[in-house]
């Protein structure tokens, strides 16, 4: 095994960019969020930040699962203890070493702050740490 | 324009689980650094989280923009002035108010710490926050 480097430099800091708006207040399956339209509303100060986006695109969005508490290095698949479990780096279980979420949206619509979005699985009130085209 | 939610919580600190190693010292454009093969140095604490992955498989790689300092909202793409400037969250630039990476690559080879990877756009030394299946 490699000696891995010392961790080097301070933790990184990220403060959110705006937040999901579903009214999914609860943990769903995945595919149960996923069919339900999101809002993404961005913290004004970023608006500009959104120049070239075209609705019809794919967009990355990247998130806290911020009702998340701490991780297992091995999991059931959804907590189904009839699945042998796997490493969380195998899974896109919540329960992670730095709890971010990434997933591929359908931009639907934008209105001033607000992204209209298709096919995001985070719930309400989740933070939104970033978005790039996909 | 929605008014946006007040900054909730605290910020989100996330810690290295490893870094990439592949040589690259210089910031070279994407394709570039992409061509070459790319080592990711885990953490030996973390190596359990791995079970599962096969190589031949794609992965998710999400890592931190470490030598990006600060952002603007618009930029001409790959700094050429002769194209015109869009939203930082239409790009995929390393000056972004979240300086993180996502980079889908393909797992060639794990071994016990060290996963062989292709396809990543990331410099020597750059911390890794997260694997997922791709």
């Amino acid at each position: 095994m490699i000696k891995p480097p010392a961790i080097e430099g301070a933790p990184l800091t990220l403060s959110p960019i705006g937040y999901v708006r579903n009214g999914i207040k609860d943990t769903l399956p995945p595919d149960q969020i996923r069919a339900v339209p999101s809002r993404i509303i961005l913290d004004s100060a970023f608006v500009d930040g959104l120049d070239g986006l075209q609705p019809g695109q794919q967009l990355m969005v990247i998130f806290q699962f911020h009702v998340s508490e701490g991780y297992e290095l091995l999991q059931h698949p959804r907590h189904d203890l009839t699945r042998p479990a796997r490493g969380v780096f195998a899974l896109r279980t919540p329960r992670r070493p730095n709890p971010i979420g990434v997933t591929v949206v359908d931009l639907v619509e934008i209105n001033d702050n607000t992204l209209h979005v298709h096919g995001l699985d985070a719930i309400d009130g989740t933070p939104v740490l970033d978005l790039k085209p996909a």
